[in-house]
């Protein structure tokens, strides 16, 4: 990219969040920035610009010298990876939101930046207009990074703030969820935790300098969750969460996954209601401290992509410290859960799996337990993928290996007390 | 500075942050920086460090061309800017977390990092650990900001949850502040808003460009906040605040004072309790975002200048952006205040003063107001310093000019309904 300040813009998109852009740089010159193409699919359909902006031909925005940003706002991950690659080769700067695209290309975008030399921003993929790609590669150290827990999808945190709230059972959440405009009329993406994974892998890149593949980190999503959780979290005074969250132990490796959670008041978390995000960031010293903003829309998500274009302005780019880091922690799946799983019927769950188990409740309709599992296992555990089956990780559920022994010991001596439990308990 | 990577730190003051931060830096050799020498004002007091670290002599570590990193922590503002200003005219870094320092002295600070090309971080002057100066310094653009509203003083933000929460007179609730270690033994800076001026002062230069001087700014404490106010406010359901504010009005002038608020549960501040910081940041696009964090304490404290010590090793220095910027915008006192007042006995406040009251309630101790009054003209009010004056902002109390002609003919219609109201109401 040129070191000009005054930035000329090629635009893939024009969706809710393209439109929004388009309509903050016309309301604000000051940004010195100005679109001179939009590539569209569909040039049949009424836009509010002027018809001379729109082409479908990818290659009048991607050859054009003029041009000195390309801005990508669409929603095919694999075209959008074409768009991208190649304007980061012809040395163009590039900001997208596509949380996918940069999740599963991480490694080769960051050589395509190194290699070129250019500046790639994507601090609307995570979050939208909370800034938090920027916190985390700016402001936390590694070192003293200890965990990132976060809601980072807002579809789902409208469905199950309406779960909670309502007492509605998911699909009528979800339809809410639909007609409100908060959630896809495909789901699939949101409901089923890919698009949190998503923001994960890039919360790790830009935390911990962890290039992680996304199929590769453990995701579940919301669908399963059952009325019979929600009433439980209810009399507990818990709300239930999507989280996505990492965490470094004691041994300096760092836990991360996306599964729905329990959530105490005490956490900054259980106040996020609707479509509205929430990131719990600790550190060392400082304590827990909490981000919060919208994640999704048309202006929040357009607010974080000009956030970038302006700070193209200054040359501004991710340096990836923790990346280039020697000192990278690694991802393990040696820790253990404790995790609440509800369940239809006894052959559901393979009790066997878990260490111990605290707790137990049944009744004509559905039963759940509270048990200690190791992290690698539940990995691998088909039972977790049976749609009548419900796993939420409790407060404070991430137990070290260190930790595990005193649990299981405190946990036979309470066994006798509840025979219901007692009959549970394993080893 | 060097642009070597190593940092020889010339460490002033051995506090409660000084010590945190020889402490942390000792448990985490990767962030390659290490104590050269500690200037303290008493070398008798014993110190968890070793003795050979120690000097009172400041000119040892200022003229030491090893160091090339000054962090000044010490209590005196004016020892500090003697230390500070020297200490960049030889060409070294400086972390400082002194907001009266900075917010007195921002010109000839400002001066002397353009003069002598050297780097002046002090992100845990303003809401200790919470990275607020970073934000608005880098993310968020002049012209897109639209408002900063922030509880930044712990002190009497404890104060205030504990007069709210208990019923406690303001006396007992800072007798209470000061057992807990939340308050000063000479609480003055704090509870009569000094400190959160000051700190205005600094989000005012990086968040709009505009370089106040903290003297300027319309500035009151909570002394006088009265067990009255705290019931009138448990009725409503609101909290009590003490607020530092900054918002773009809508032909672009800044209004900025720092005021004891009426707060509703709609407020992400509501909930900001005990020692806490928060901060709400409203920008055109992106709705509020809201940053949450300990303000305060030996490791939060230290956290932040941390930070700032890691981020030396990169080079990183505030560019100053916004103050640069030819279209800065102007302070303003253009702009109106619904207030609501409490007070003794009539003669207490210039009714007067007021461009029309709203509600009226007297009962045989004390009484209460709520009206509109032109900013400037509070400014300049003698009975706004009285001890036995309260007066809390109300909830979204800042009216513009333009908004003012309506609401008058509004509040004019309504006069006949309420006869202690109308008689309180003037023109």
């Amino acid at each position: 990219m040129s070191s000009a300040n005054n930035l000329t813009i090629g635009l893939f998109g024009f969706g809710v969040v393209g439109e929004g852009i388009y309509q903050i740089l016309q309301q604000t010159p000051s940004l010195q920035a100005s679109i001179r193409k939009i590539c569209v699919k569909h040039p049949e359909k009424p836009r509010n610009a002027p018809a001379s902006l729109f082409t479908t031909d990818a290659a009048l925005l991607l050859n054009d010298p003029e041009i000195n940003v390309i801005v990508e706002l669409i929603d095919n991950a694999d075209d959008a990876y074409s768009i991208v690659t190649t304007a980061l080769k012809s040395g163009k700067a590039v900001v997208s939101a596509n949380k996918k695209l940069i999740a599963h290309h991480l490694p080769e975008l960051l050589q395509l930046q190194e290699q070129h030399n250019v500046p790639f921003l994507y601090e609307a993929s995570v979050c939208g207009s909370i800034p938090v790609i920027r916190n985390l590669e700016e402001y936390y150290d590694n070192d003293l990074l200890r965990g990132i827990c976060g809601i980072v999808n807002g579809s789902t945190n409208y469905i199950l703030t309406k779960i909670l709230a309502e007492g509605l059972p998911y699909s009528k959440a979800l339809q809410q969820a639909q007609d409100q405009g908060f959630a896809e009329s495909d789901p699939t993406l949101d409901v089923e935790g890919f698009d949190a994974v998503n923001k994960l892998t890039i919360l790790l890149a830009h935390g911990y300098g962890i290039v992680a593949n996304p199929d590769e980190l453990l995701t579940r999503g919301i669908t399963q969750i059952h009325a019979f959780d929600a009433g439980y979290a209810a009399e507990k005074g818990f709300q239930i969460k999507l989280t996505a969250q990492a965490k470094k132990l004691s041994n300096g490796d760092v836990a991360a996954f996306v599964l729905p959670q329990l959530v105490t008041d005490e956490s900054q978390l259980f106040a996020v209601r609707n479509e509205y995000n929430g990131v719990v960031i600790e550190s060392s010293f400082s304590d827990k401290q909490f981000l919060y903003g919208k994640g999704a829309g048309r202006f929040p998500t357009a607010s974080a992509v000009l956030s970038d274009i302006s700070a193209l302005r200054y040359q501004y780019r991710y340096e990836y410290r923790k990346l280039k880091s020697e000192q990278r922690p690694n991802l393990t799946d040696d820790f253990y859960l404790r995790v609440f799983v509800s369940y239809a019927a006894d052959g559901d769950v393979e009790r066997n799996d878990f260490e111990f188990i605290e707790e137990a409740y049944l009744n004509d309709k559905r039963q759940f337990f509270i048990g200690v599992i190791r992290f690698s296992k539940l990995k691998e555990a088909q039972w977790l993928r049976k749609p009548q089956v419900s796993l939420l990780v409790c407060p404070n559920g991430i137990i070290e290996s260190i930790e595990l022994r005193q649990l299981k010991k405190r946990s036979l001596e309470l066994a006798g007390v509840n025979s219901l439990a007692g009959a549970y308990l394993l080893n």
